[in-house]
C-alpha cells in the first residue's frame, strides 16, 4: 500500500504550470499511473506530479523552481531500469521528471561521427538514424526498443557488443546536464581529444540521475560492419569457453562483436519453452557460446577466420560441435536462442536474477562455485548462468526445482543473491556489472565499495546536490 | 627570484623522518634542485622537504601528517609536465612528493590483458614489461622515457595510438588513490563491466593532482599487431588529408593505429635542420600525413589495404606521392620525420606551441585560419601544424621569421597563442587537447569552461581537498 500523494504548493503548481503548459504538467492519478511502477514490478511509487518539459530551458527553469521549493526530483526516461533507478518513493512528495518529450536527434555528423541526442531519444530510434547516415551507434541491449540515451548514459548501460565498443560512458564524447539548481553545464564537444578539466562528462555517466539530469549528448558513432560471421558453440566446460574467446581476442581482437556463454541447463529451457527454438547442433552440451565477429573491412574474410579458429579448438578439444549459419535468417535464430533466456527463465517458473561481473580470467571458477553454492542452499534448483563471457559478466539466475511452490523459491531469492554474490566478492568482482545501484543495492554500495571510495562518492554527491533533491534513495539510501 | 623555503615546523620534520627514512625525505637544497624547474624552463619553484614514500602505506601515512599540519602537496612523477603541472610555487611551503621509488610492475596478466603498475612506473617500462609478455600497453608519447604511469594517468595523456586505442583515461580499469586526509581509494579492480556508483577512476583521471594522488593503477592490455603497415603521402591540402582519413577510417577502422598530418614548413624545417633526415619522395609538397595501420591478424593484409586505398585517393587527386616502406629502417625513418618536428623547431629559432583540438570535421579549416592569423599579426612567421589529424589535435606551433631576433618574436607568444585560441574556440575546440591546465591555462579554463561546468568543478576539488592542499594553483588559480 503507498501512502496517498501529497500536492505542491499551489504557488509552484502554478508556476510549474504556467512553464510548462497543459503538455508538459500532469498531476491526474491514472494518467501518472504508468510512471509510478518499474516493469519488474519491485516497487511502486507515489508522486504529485509529472513534469514532462519539452526542451531544456524549460527543464532548467522547472528545476530552478522546484529546487527553491525544495521539491525532490526524479527523472526517468524509458523506465527500463532493473534496480528500481527511475522510480519515486513511497511519500508522494518526489515529482517525476519525464525526459519523453525531449526526443530530437539535433545532429549527425559523419565526419565527427557523432550524434547529438537528446534524452528522451530512445535507443533503437538512434541506432536506426546512425544506421541511415551510414554509421553505427554500437550500444545494443534488450530493452533497446524502450530505453532511452538519457536512461543509457545515466546508467552506463553495457549490453551485448561492449566488448568490442564498450559501455555507454565510452560511447560518451560530449554532454548537456541539468544541475539541482537550475544551471546548465553546456559540455556538447565533440572533441577526441580534450583536457580542459575534470571528466564531468565521465561522471555523469553512470550517476544514475543522483548528480544532475542529462538532457543531451554527443554519441560517437563508428563505421557499419560490412563483414560478419556468427557460430554457436557446443563446449566441454567453462575453461574451454574461455579458452576460445583467448584464441579469438588473440588472432583478431578488434573484429570480436560479442561472446555470449549459455549453460545447458539455459538452452533446454529457451529450447522446450519458446515457440520455434531450436538447437542447430547435432546433440545437447552442457555449455554453448555464441561467437560473433565483425569489421567494417569488405574483405576482412571473417567467415574464414571463424573456421579456422574453431578447426584448431576442435582439435584441443575445446569445442564440441558448432553451427555456422548460412543465411541472415539462420543467424537471427542462433541470437534468438541467446536474446530468449531471460524469457525462457520466466516461463520455468520462479527464477532469482543476478547481475555480477568478475575479472575474466575468473569466470569460470565464478560460475563453478556460485553454481554449487547455489545449490547447496536449495537443493535441485538450476542456476542457469549467460551472458557476457569477454567482458567477464554473467547473468548467474537461478530457476527454481522442478515442483517446488514458486513463491517459497522467492523467498530464498535473498539468501540465493547472497550465496553468488559471496563468491563474486571473493574473486574481486561487482555486485552490479550493469544494471547499477538503483533503490535495490544501496546496501550492498554502501557495503562493498565502502571507506575512502564510499567517501568520496558521497562528498561529491553532497557538493553537486547540496539539498539532496536529485533522485533520492538510488546509489545512496534515501 | 624566488623566495627562500620556509622550514617545515620541526615536529612535522621529525615524525616524516621516522616514518620516509632518510631515503624517503630530503631537505638538502641541492639534491632538491631538480625537482623544482620544468625541463620547458617555464617555472622555478622552492620547497621545504621533497618526500619520496616507498609504499602506499608511507605515501598514506605521510599525507595525514601533512594534512594535519596544513601543508600543501605538489605530486610528481617523471617531471615531464608541458604545462607546470608537477612543479610547487615560489613561496617555499609546498612539499613535493616524487613517487619515484614507487614503481613496481605488481601484476601482468594475459588473460585478464591487465597490468597493475605503481604511479612511479615509467612508461617506457610499462610498455617494454607488457611487450615481454606477449601483449601490448599501447599509450605511446614522446616523454614516454621519463614520464610516469601516475603521471600520464593524472594528466590523460594521450599521444600517437589514440585514434586507436584512446587516451590514457581509457586505458585505465582500476585505481588506488591516496586522498588528501591519507585514506585510500582501494579501487585496484580489474572489471570490464562495474556499475557501482560513480566513475571516480575517470575522474581521477586527468584531475592533475588537485584531488588526490594516484598511487597504483590497474591498466589495460591488448593483443601485440603482427601486421602493420605505414606510409607517407604527399597530400594535395589540408582537405585532401581528412578526406584520406575518412577512407581508411571507413575502409578498416579498427587498423588505424595513427593518422598523422604535418606541413611542407615543418617538414623543410627537419629535413634540413635535423641530421640524416630525408624526405622519400619525389618533390616537395605543401602538406603531409603518415598513415600507421596495424593489426593483431597475422593475415591481415594491411600492406594490400593501404594500397588499395591509396590508389583510389591517387585518382581522386587528393595523394600526390606516397612512400611505403620496405623494410624497419625504412619505416623507422619516415617516423623519424615526424618525430624530430619539435626539434627541428626548435631549431630554427623562436617558436610557439599550441595544442587545440578541434571536431575532426573542421581541421582543415583550423589549420588555414590559424596561421592566416598567425601571419597577419607577426608578418614573415612560419606556422608548422603538426599532429594527430585522427583526433582533431593538432599542434598549432609557429616558428620566427627569418632574420628576427627571438625575443622579439617570443615577446607576441602570448597574441599568437590568443590568435591560435581564437580560432580555436570559434570551431567548438579546446585549448588543451593533450597537455593539461597545470598551472600554465588556469585563466584559460575559468573563461572557456565558465559557468556552470566551472562551479561544478570547483565544488568536486572543494568537497574532495577541503583544505586545498592539493597541488594548488592548478587547474584552479592558486
Amino acid at each position: 500500500m503507498t501512502d496517498a500523494p501529497t500536492t505542491l504548493p499551489p504557488a509552484l503548481l502554478d508556476a510549474l504550470s504556467t512553464l510548462l503548459g497543459p503538455r508538459g504538467l500532469v498531476t491526474d492519478p491514472a494518467d501518472m499511473e504508468p510512471f509510478l511502477s518499474d516493469w519488474r514490478g519491485l516497487y511502486h511509487g507515489a508522486s504529485p506530479a509529472l513534469l514532462r518539459p519539452a526542451n531544456t530551458a524549460e527543464l532548467a527553469a522547472a528545476m530552478r523552481l522546484l529546487g527553491q521549493a525544495g521539491v525532490a526530483v526524479v527523472p526517468q526516461g524509458g523506465n527500463t531500469s532493473m534496480v528500481g533507478g527511475a522510480m519515486p518513493d513511497e511519500s508522494g512528495r518526489q515529482v517525476v521528471l519525464s525526459l519523453a518529450r525531449m526526443n530530437r536527434i539535433r545532429d549527425i555528423d559523419p565526419v565527427d561521427m557523432t550524434m547529438v541526442a537528446e534524452a528522451g531519444v530512445i535507443l533503437k530510434n538512434a541506432q536506426d538514424a546512425a544506421a541511415e547516415a551510414g554509421c553505427l551507434f554500437p550500444l545494443s541491449l534488450s530493452a533497446e526498443g524502450s530505453a532511452t540515451i538519457g536512461g543509457v548514459l545515466a546508467t552506463n548501460a553495457g549490453g551485448n557488443n561492449t566488448v568490442r565498443y564498450g559501455n555507454a560512458r565510452d560511447l560518451l564524447m560530449g554532454i548537456e546536464v541539468v544541475l539541482p539548481d537550475g544551471s546548465v553545464i553546456e559540455g556538447l564537444r565533440r572533441l577526441r581529444k580534450d583536457n580542459t578539466g575534470f571528466a564531468l562528462r565521465q561522471l555523469f555517466a553512470g550517476s544514475e540521475g543522483t548528480l544532475g539530469i542529462i538532457t543531451a549528448a554527443v554519441l560517437r558513432l563508428f563505421p557499419r560492419p560490412r563483414t560478419t560471421a556468427l557460430a554457436l558453440c557446443a563446449m566441454a566446460d567453462e575453461d574451454a569457453a574461455l579458452a576460445l574467446f583467448r584464441r579469438f581476442r588473440d588472432r583478431d581482437e578488434g573484429s570480436v562483436r560479442s561472446f555470449e556463454y549459455m549453460s545447458g541447463a539455459g538452452m533446454d529451457f529457451v529450447t522446450s519453452l519458446i515457440e520455434g527454438a531450436t538447437l542447430p547442433l547435432a546433440g545437447r552440451a552442457d555449455h554453448y557460446v555464441l561467437v560473433d565477429l565483425a569489421s567494417s573491412r569488405p574483405d576482412a574474410d571473417l567467415r574464414g577466420l571463424m573456421e579456422a579458429v574453431l578447426e584448431e579448438a576442435l582439435e584441443a578439444g575445446e569445442v564440441l560441435d558448432a553451427a555456422l549459419p548460412e543465411s541472415e535468417a539462420q543467424a537471427a535464430n542462433l541470437w534468438r536462442l541467446r536474446e530468449e533466456h531471460a524469457e525462457a527463465q520466466k516461463r520455468a517458473g520462479g527464477n532469482v536474477k543476478n547481475d555480477v561481473s568478475v575479472p575474466v580470467s575468473r569466470v569460470p571458477e565464478m560460475i563453478r562455485r556460485s553454481a554449487e553454492a547455489m545449490r547447496a542452499l536449495v537443493p535441485g534448483c538450476r542456476p542457469v548462468p549467460f551472458g557476457h563471457m569477454g567482458d567477464g559478466n554473467i547473468h548467474m539466475n537461478v530457476v527454481q526445482p522442478e515442483g517446488m511452490e514458486p513463491a517459497a523459491f522467492m523467498a530464498r531469492a535473498h539468501d540465493l543473491m547472497e550465496a553468488v554474490n559471496a563468491v563474486v566478492r571473493d574473486l574481486d568482482g561487482s555486485f552490479s556489472a550493469e544494471h547499477g545501484v538503483g533503490r535495490l543495492k544501496t546496501d550492498m554500495l554502501a557495503d562493498w565499495r565502502g571507506g575512502a571510495e564510499y567517501e568520496a562518492m558521497r562528498r561529491i554527491k553532497a557538493a553537486l546536490d547540496p539539498q539532496g533533491l536529485m533522485n533520492p534513495g538510488k546509489v545512496f539510501p534515501g
